[in-house]
């Protein structure tokens, strides 16, 4: 096998989650029923449902006549009015001053800058700390960049008052050799949200060890039951050219099929960034960027109903699931929830298939987030409250289908 | 220096086509004096004067309104139904049969085709073959991917016939190991067109030597004075499986700011693009690829007309710098001129910083396509005719001040 070859079998992204119509059904042997109902795809939000920014598209249009060469033809790391407004915005936000001239970055998509900041800090056998469970691209970044796996461990499902990042292995990774560690704050999958504990904590070993930091706070605008929220960058304990935030409107603001992510901090991380901007991609999609002036930007209420929708879901669903017998944390924040199916005679990555065969249901399986996870599903629950309570009635049948005889 | 340092120091973006806003004067020193006119920015299009593909925008708005969701969160790749369109589409074009389910994806930019495609191909230590001169990112990539760049030279001003590749120098590079080779027709910045014969023998040595070939098709729609020009992959002589070519709506068509790009070929380098992928933009930006369905459905006469008006700006711009004593081929498709500017005292990339200052004309190095080209400079000609006449005028003057005393 070649060294490409070799490299790609460790992408395989025929699970990740939007490519489920790529799925391949061979040699799966159905047990049960087929259960009638709407599709439902929980692998990402239903835009149809909550729906953009208002005068998001408005905005695309004016960007697209009235500034016509100047939009389509940006500066690589995005256009400098553009730069500024979410500057300020992000400041004000985050408690985080941001510099708009060398301090931030705007990628396609956060995934877009989850990849330049990797691809900026990580080289040949570097090694970097991650989460487990977390974002299921943070992992494959560092394969690609060929870094090597430091994976500390989260125990999400027993604790209240904190996320449960193993703080001891943190350090010890650090001690070890550790250069970049990339986390999710929100976690996604399991919507947890790390404590100020627990980031000043994290702050701190950082500091001492000078390790770089990549958090990427996607899901940080949707915090439910008015929990409080500590920006890592804002404690400022951190030096400011080891930690990059990353943040986007792809997600409560529904804005993802613009591809809009932003990156801030290190001017250095920024600047190679940009320089690997100019061959990845040139730039987020001129047009679009000007739809970032929609973000932070909602009219008055906006977020608040958005919020109040998605905690209303993530209750009724969250009943299901434990009366049925999950094992499940409680979302903090984002839309996602990550049960734990006992007993399941097939691994989580069969079960994906056999729910979308039988039920309908599109859902992505746990070992996506760490190898451990193969009794686990992830659910992204912005979507019509009704057929997703239908959906999950579903797919807690067929997976009463395939349970282990006691 | 660290790794990464490095790394990105062969990266360095500073002086790439669209940066020019972060251009540094320090250290310059003028001679002759300041011009006035309209500023060009000749390292681009100007889509206000040469404006995108009537009905774009009409069809981004029905993709927002009508499709929503699907069009927001397509697979990786690209929408089916648009993949299915596009593939119909270049068949036509290129006499190549494209199977839509395989062999062809949608990238952000055909920027975003090229690094996938060099990711999917390149490990570290490979041999790449480039030619020089060629597209400045061809270089970056095997730079980023730690390649071994193995330059093949390309004589674009000595010929009228052909354009000029030093076939001798071709096969040496794959006869010493060269794994990829990666070139654009029409050639970027020379606006030459590959001969049917040199194409030909290209492609039996590909085929002889088992090389992979990513070939840049970006310009091959804006051909002059009715030239013919050969796709690589029509002639059915490279095996299918090491072949991809590269082609987008971004030039001639004016879609650039939707940021839009395809790939097709080889199923096993589509397959590892899709997977790069995902972790480095997810999919080209959802709501634009439906634009794709307006590319190659242009109203009849609207591309004649385009060749035309281009054909025109560069039959006026040709002449200037000929009688001005400039080298320059004529350019036989796209929108690049690539004059050579004799006995100038200052290096190409100081030259371009005067220019900017005295005369407010903006111009890419030719170090940036090669690092021979210190005499050099490229110029993107698809602006409106009377302002380019004089910003060309004010270059000619802002030469003369920097010339050697003879």
């Amino acid at each position: 096998m070649s060294k490409v070859e070799n490299l790609f079998n460790k992408l395989n992204a025929d699970l990740a989650p939007g490519q489920e119509k790529l799925l391949n059904f061979d040699n799966i042997v159905l047990k049960g029923e087929e259960l009638d109902g709407d599709p439902v795809d929980f692998s990402h939000g239903d835009v149809d449902v909550f729906e953009p920014i208002p005068g998001s598209l408005d905005n695309f249009n004016y960007g697209f006549k009235e500034v016509g060469s100047s939009q389509a033809y940006t500066v690589y790391r995005g256009r400098e009015d553009i730069l500024e407004d979410v500057a300020a915005k992000l400041f004000k936000y985050s408690s985080t001053p941001i510099n708009s001239n060398n301090e931030i970055i705007i990628t396609p998509g956060t995934q877009g800058a989850l990849f330049l900041a990797a691809g900026a800090t990580i080289s040949r056998g570097d090694k970097v700390a991650i989460i487990e469970p977390d974002y299921y691209a943070n992992r494959k970044l560092v394969h690609f960049f060929q870094g090597e796996l430091y994976p500390v461990q989260l125990d999400y499902l027993n604790h209240l008052d904190k996320a449960g990042i193993n703080l001891e292995e943190l350090e010890h990774s650090f001690k070890d050799g550790v250069k970049t560690f990339i986390f999710s704050n929100p976690n996604n999958p399991s919507g947890v949200v790390y404590s100020k504990d627990e980031v000043t904590k994290i702050a701190h070993l950082i500091k001492k060890y000078d390790v770089n930091v990549i958090v990427d706070e996607l899901y940080s605008r949707q915090l439910f039951d008015n929990r409080t929220y500590t920006h890592l960058a804002s404690l400022n304990i951190v030096p400011k050219e080891n930690i990059l935030t990353i943040i986007g409107p792809s997600k409560t603001e529904s804005l993802s099929g613009f591809r809009l992510g932003v990156a801030y901090g290190s001017q250095e991380i920024i600047s190679r960034m940009e320089q690997l901007q100019a061959i990845v991609s040139l730039r987020a999609s001129g047009y679009s960027q000007i739809v970032l002036k929609n973000w932070f930007s909602e009219p008055p209420g906006w977020m608040d109903e958005r919020i109040r929708a998605h905690q209303d879901i993530r209750d009724t669903l969250l009943e299901l699931f434990k009366d049925a017998g999950f094992e499940v944390r409680m979302t903090e924040a984002g839309s996602y929830i990550f049960p734990k199916i006992n007993n399941l005679s097939i691994d989580c990555e069969s079960f994906v298939k056999v729910l979308k065969k039988q039920a309908k249901v599109t859902v992505t399986p746990g070992t996506q987030f760490g190898p451990q996870f193969t009794d686990c599903i992830r659910l992204n629950f912005s979507q019509d409250k009704e057929k997703a309570v239908e959906a999950v009635k579903r797919l807690i049948t067929v997976a009463g289908y395939y349970k282990n005889e006691k």
